[in-house]
């Protein structure tokens, strides 16, 4: 479908503009690209990102600042114009109101938009006339979604039974005086249930809603081809999603808790419907799964160090690579050594593989027609992970090919120092995310420059890679950080047409020795590029961070790595304080 | 009247709960003594809280972290309980809904309350009834407001005329289709007209309302006695401010602009009965007024030399005084120093001379019964400033008197390097003041202490002390800092029942040398105490940045001086740095 054929449909429906996001009936960013009617519509292949589709004149696509200039390369600019919310500051909201005459009528799919979002629409554009419109009603298409089978999360692995976890759930609805909660969140289904399936190329997410009553009982709605052999789970009920607003009906008059900022719009025209009182309660599941229990922290601590092997065994195989080979031989590359890791299960996002210019575009992942050869005289920016049974990885290292010049290795010395500024803090219990923001950005500010992304995200346990509400931004991670959370630290910095840095560590939140503070900890072990770093440049408590990292990288990858590379590692770690 | 009689009162009127905050109709913390109803039932005297008063059991007063000792010592713990907002993380509507029954009668004076509050109550607790009770009915008195008169704040001081700025409301009535705006906050009127009264002991706030409709019709409701001599003021209508009600009938059927967050529900319910349609609008001015005009900031910049002239003056004093100087006798004696300098009006607040323990009480003022003497062997936390003519003065120095031990000088040096940290920090256009707190506090949480209080506020020019939007905090200051703001910079330390340090500068904000960038420039002159500083602890950056500032109050303040005060002073600003 094209964007003009849509623009056709919407017009026999008399829509003055549709709003069109990234997004399925989770409302998270892992769809399927059966899902991704906006790739189809205007070829932009990000992971986030919303399309204002105006029946007559130009569209408008709303990016955030790590999509501004691969979007630009990807659409049409004839037919839509890209507005970058970062450095814009404007949600399409506020542009619909500023832009818009006052009596449009404003089409969406009510399964794709939060009733968080429907309310803000109704506040800040009264005049609107609001129409749903399911996409595939207008479409007349159910999207084809693959079979994928569900599995169990083993307990060795999630530490936490189900039982336990759906008692946690009750204690909450009786606290709440709620008669159920359903929980729209894939992933928050997928913790809760201990359950999974290979559904998403690098998420082993279940996709399915949970419903719990305060009678105990537990239904799954997933997609019927995921069920065949789940009907034996212990104690669950699984039903076809479709099945949804059925029994959903059985619950007529009851007050039933959803967390509107991710609820589709659609379930409240089923509660309308059906006479049941939907009342917002942020999501049970999301501030217990943040929190990684004992089991979880072991098995992710583990993953790192098999993580860690398989990138220092293709960081040595790099340093002695034959000339030519191009990003996506270094994707291919990467993912064998990883493969070859102990409860190794997928990749945890498209890796992004991006040398010289295109490490620049923040979200770039090399396709053939963008696929460069890797040449002396700059830099690959490597930014990749595994989904393990035991934990999920994430993990930046930029790597200098042949010699970097001095402003590559005093921009990448001063990317470090952020890195490292915020890896050691100090800082009190209660802190949230966003107040330790700025301590990655200082050293970069001081010379002037900045980069358009957060700085640390919530990762979850064989789930997401990004995982909220754990984070560390300008803006938002209002969460306090708390011991077991996990979150990745990744300033960087992006020369346009030349180059990027960026350097990420996940990293938990631990005790400090100081009663009453938390610090980091960092999972990923893997080497910063010493070729890149300028010794001049940092503090003598800096060295010492990066010597004593190095150390402990060397210390516990070497017994499991072969001779040869063993040795590559001692040289790459070897301490920049000369004794 | 004492809080049982109160309590009496609000039983006669069958209200379960009264939430009285220290306050009057401007919804500021400048209020009269006469309208200090809080202090009156509670003994409290600081300048923020508010007291929920259960007719049946304790009452509970609510004070963020700066008063919370204060608080424990100045009420009646059988009669009131405690809860510290800041530690607790908890509002009195949070309290309310958690803490009192579902069918609560709750009464309020909707001069104290604004609008925002109001509607936050009937979401929160939306089955409580709520019943508008003002303070003169439930009383049956009127609060005696001694008089005072207006007076003009001249041109050659602030900078912009009248006409100027009333210009720019204009403008924006017309731009968002306002019939009028009708400005609440007091300093507001005071910054929009040029208009000034000797109202309160320590701002010259010209206490009144303004409304100023698309025609160019400009009045300002104020207190009776307050006009007699300012009829004449050009272009001005002038009414006691009991003739609101009756001119905004005026505007019957229009739609009048006001800030929600600061507007009392008195306002909207005028508005209903005269069918005024009320929209929010934030308060035109306060965008305006934080950025100073070149006037504004010369005067600024001019009267923080006089007032550190005054300051290095007292320190000189100081230094020689004969024992037995008690706190009381040093807020005297920096005001005899202050009155002499050119343009003095008043003190800018009530002096904070602390010594020793009382300066771990974070807004300590020395009265009588609690005033110590000073000896040797601790600490005296100063934090005063003036009202000049041509600009606003706050700043707080530390000083030992006698030898201070270690663990002070460790303290105060730790202090000292986040006042530098934030002082000399570049950050992007755009920057929030919340994502700079952190710097401040980071080298004290590497120690394992913290403060419990904002970093920063702005201030206003011969105005409020405290001004916004213009702060730096940990979760408020949403406002992205520009050139032409002033804000404060005092971190602490305080350690209860020994001592407390401060050490706070004024500073504006300036471009940095680096494109896009901002930086600040301290508007305060006066030394910091060498006997507290361990050059030890500090890096060369910082020991750089100590001497060059001092360089610069030697520099500025010397031709100014008596000859042997400017030699204590040379003394006093001698590098740290050995050449």
């Amino acid at each position: 479908m094209t964007l003009d054929e849509f623009k056709t449909l919407l017009q026999k429906q008399k829509i003055n503009v549709f709003f069109l996001p990234r997004g399925n009936c989770f409302l998270g960013q892992d769809i399927l690209p059966e899902e991704n009617l906006l790739r189809q519509l205007t070829g932009f292949t990000g992971s986030a990102g919303s399309l204002l589709i105006l029946t007559k004149g130009k569209s408008v696509l709303f990016v955030d600042g790590r999509y501004e200039l691969q979007a630009a390369g990807q659409i049409d600019n004839q037919q839509i114009g890209i507005i970058c919310t970062t450095t814009g500051h404007i949600s399409p909201t506020e542009w619909m109101k500023n832009k818009l005459p006052e009596k449009f009528v404003l089409g969406f799919d009510p399964w794709l938009i939060s009733h968080q979002e429907f309310l803000h629409w109704n506040r800040t554009c009264p005049s609107f006339k609001l129409i749903p419109l399911p996409l595939d009603k207008l479409l007349r298409v159910q999207p084809q979604i693959p079979k994928s089978k569900i599995f169990e999360h083993n307990i060795e692995f999630c530490g936490v039974s189900r039982d336990e976890k759906i008692s946690a759930v009750l204690t909450s609805l009786q606290q709440e005086n709620l008669d159920a909660y359903l929980f729209t969140a894939a992933d928050s289904s997928s913790w809760l249930l201990n359950l999974r399936a290979p559904s998403l190329p690098d998420t082993p997410l279940l996709r399915g809603y949970t419903l719990i009553d305060r009678q105990g009982s537990v239904s799954l709605f997933t997609y019927a081809h995921d069920i065949e052999d789940t009907k034996t789970i212990n104690g669950l009920n699984i039903y076809d999603i479709t099945e949804l607003p059925k029994r959903l009906s059985a619950y007529k008059r009851q007050t039933v808790g959803v967390d509107f900022n991710i609820c589709p719009e659609q379930i409240f025209s089923f509660a309308k419907k059906y006479k049941i009182t939907l009342r917002h309660r942020a999501d049970i599941a999301a501030p217990l799964k943040c929190i990684k229990n004992p089991v979880e922290l072991q098995g992710i601590r583990e993953a790192h160090i098999r993580d860690g092997i398989a990138l220092v065994l293709f960081l040595h195989w790099l340093d002695n690579a034959p000339a030519g080979q191009t990003e996506l031989d270094i994707v291919q590359k990467l993912r064998e050594f990883r493969q070859r890791q102990q409860n190794f299960f997928s990749d945890s996002f498209a890796t992004i593989a991006a040398f010289g210019p295109n490490g620049a575009i923040i979200h770039y992942q090399p396709v053939s027609e963008t696929n460069l050869e890797l040449k002396p005289g700059s830099l690959l920016l490597l930014d990749s992970g595994g989904q393990y049974f035991d934990g999920t990885t994430d993990v930046t290292r930029t790597v200098a090919v042949g010699t970097p010049d001095t402003e590559m290795i005093d921009k990448y010395t001063t990317v470090l120092k952020g890195h490292i500024a915020l890896l050691s803090a100090i800082f009190p219990e209660g802190t949230a995310g966003r107040q330790l923001d700025t301590l990655a950005r200082a050293p970069l500010w001081r010379c002037g420059i900045d980069y358009n992304h957060g700085t640390g995200h919530g990762v979850g346990c064989f789930l997401n890679v990004h995982e909220g509400p754990t984070g560390i931004s300008k803006t938002y991670s209002a969460q306090p950080l708390a011991t077991g959370m996990i979150t990745s630290v990744e300033p960087g910095y992006y020369r346009e047409n030349h180059y990027g840095i960026r350097i990420e560590n996940l990293a938990e939140v631990i005790e400090a020795d100081q009663t009453g503070f938390l610090t980091f900890s960092s999972l990923t072990l893997v080497p910063y590029d010493r070729r890149l770093i300028n010794p001049a440049l940092l503090s003598k408590d800096e060295l010492d961070w990066i010597d004593t990292y190095h150390r402990r990288v060397a210390d516990t990858l070497s017994p499991r790595l072969p001779a040869e590379t063993a040795k590559w590692l001692k040289k790459a770690c070897r301490p920049l304080i000369k004794k």
